[in-house]
């Protein structure tokens, strides 16, 4: 994607081979800071603190991660060390473990000495590989948008919940690779950007690289959503997703669920866009087999923006003394998702057997 | 009801009856500060800046507005003026035509030189009925509640959208009176306290005014309630309201629409507190009848609150060039509303006839 017409991803390795280097995305929208992470552990602190966020981003974060690690050490014990931090700094996203177990078993036939070279690649792939399938998300995608286009003659009106663009991902996103890709064929589309708290990844970062691409959108408060559908002003729910079950139960940002519940209830159609590497083939029950990451209260309290001299300053909003509760997460059952859009194509919620059939044993 | 153990009212008319006093709700949870409102114009500016808000506390506002009018000229043509500048600072909650409208019929008999002295009287009534029908409101809530715990038998968690607290009255609250009422009677309640986006009346006047009685509370996003019904951790939904439908609508803060649909789809019961005056018992269709207040971007794109050092600020958080809708309020059809709780007592959402049957010709 382009930032003031300049080509970026969000993460790319130094040619030097010895570092990665990053957007600094809590920055974002005020500052535009590239971030050099050049060992494993701030690699560890840069997903913990979501200067990377974003279930595919962090899988690409991830195995970058593991490529700093062997610079430091690519012995076995080395990696399993790394396999562990990395694991435990975001306990959601699904990527995460996806991407550190295909760099180990790639890993494991190279000698210790051969692996620098082979974990600075393999990683490498797994970038590339995440925009070609975002870029087939976004042509699956558009397919569905220019179906509801040529259903309404006017502008399409789409509402999306966090941020599932091109800064969640290596490039292009997953719930908004659609709509980049209607925008580029010439179709009207104006995005709704639900804020997005506590992080506000909506408002500041959503927002922001959609105002970078040139696409129509507005920021409502998370509240906001079920009152436009009420009143026909969405046309077309897009989420991203931080893990989906094999069953189609979608695990996304706290609050997706609501979302879910009013496109339902005014029948909006509501889709999930994820790459297959977001899929848990391993679990069934949304609701009661994925662990919710409760984050700080911090989070909660306290909101950075620009003063009007343009310093950022960080503002405690709350009373002193009351609790806050923080669960970053949380789960839509399959039954008011209408369908999710991966790399292969599109399909019913509870019918991801039918795209991967090698995933399911045909079972659907 | 206390703050420092010393007890206040939201509004209170000086001894000299030449101005009101009001608690600036703009200024909370930072500072609490007593604000002189001496004329009409200054009365609707603090309704539309939000000095006062809370549909009840709006009426009794609007009340001693036309009261401070009669200062200035207690004609009717001064009359006339003074309420069409009252109902054009706030469009969406009844309370303050009916306030209003109360204060004309109640004047329009006296000769102008009496106008002054029935004037302060009547504002004074309405006040003093408020603060009644929030006690009665009150106790009905808590047998509601008590009847939960019984089956429960632990603590009890309530979740509560906005503010319905005695700062939206005159004193006591309406969706929190149960809560008062049952902490004051030796129950265990625990209250979850929606931030409430975008001006954070949850987060700021209800943590606050809880925590100074001493109720237990956690604040969360207004993105968590739907994930914290889907673990069992809310018991009970009460909500207040700007406005209900003789049909049982129910316009709320924007977002209450989501919170009733989450409530329905895990069976937590939803209740709606309100004092009659809140319902509008000229329309039966609450999502094509009531007008939503579109309120300025800038409550989206600027929070306030403390700097490290106790000095208030106010940030942009939103990106250059991003546009805001700020829809302020939605409408809850009365199929997601378990009940409403009046000051006459509680009933089914579509049966207000049943508590008010000189308002419906006995029809239900």
């Amino acid at each position: 994607m382009k930032i003031n017409s300049k080509n970026f991803r969000t993460i790319w390795p130094h040619s030097t081979g010895k570092y990665v280097e990053i957007i600094d995305q809590t920055l974002l929208p005020h500052r535009l800071e590239v971030k050099r992470i050049n060992s494993l552990k701030a690699m560890v602190a840069a997903i913990k603190t979501m200067q990377v966020r974003g279930a595919p981003l962090i899988g690409a974060a991830a195995a970058y991660g593991m490529a700093l690690a062997t610079l430091e050490d690519a012995g076995d014990e080395s990696l399993t060390k790394a396999t562990a931090d990395l694991l435990a700094s975001r306990p959601t996203a699904v990527n995460l473990r996806w991407a550190i177990e295909r760099m180990l078993v790639h890993l494991q036939p190279f000698t210790v000495s051969a692996r620098v070279a082979a974990a600075w690649a393999e990683a490498a792939a797994i970038c590339d590989e995440d925009v070609v399938i975002n870029k087939a998300i976004g042509e699956h995608g558009l397919k569905l948008i220019q179906d509801v286009v040529a259903q309404k003659n006017r502008p399409l009106n789409i509402l999306t919940h966090c941020n599932a663009g091109w800064l969640a991902t290596v490039d292009w996103g997953t719930a908004l690779a659609p709509v980049y890709a209607a925008h580029d064929a010439g179709l009207a589309v104006h995005v709704w950007v639900d804020e997005t708290r506590p992080r506000n990844q909506g408002a500041s970062l959503t927002a922001w690289e959609l105002g970078q691409y040139g696409v129509p959108h507005t920021v409502v408060t998370d509240n906001a959503g079920g009152h436009l559908m009420q009143h026909g002003k969405v046309d077309l729910v897009i989420m991203g997703a931080d893990r989906v079950t094999s069953t189609g139960d979608v695990c996304n940002k706290i609050g997706s669920y609501l979302k879910a519940l009013a496109a339902f209830d005014n029948k909006v159609p509501c889709y999930v866009a994820v790459p297959s590497p977001t899929i848990d083939w391993t679990i069934t029950n949304g609701l009661r087999e994925i662990p919710i990451e409760e984050r700080s209260a911090d989070e909660v309290a306290f909101i950075t923006g620009r003063l009007p001299d343009g310093k950022l300053a960080t503002v405690n909003i709350l009373p002193q003394g009351s609790a806050v509760a923080n669960p970053a997460f949380d789960v839509t059952p399959a039954r008011l998702v209408t369908g999710i859009i991966t790399e292969r194509g599109v399909c019913a919620s509870r019918q991801l057997g039918v795209l991967f059939p090698e995933k399911t044993g045909g079972k659907r």
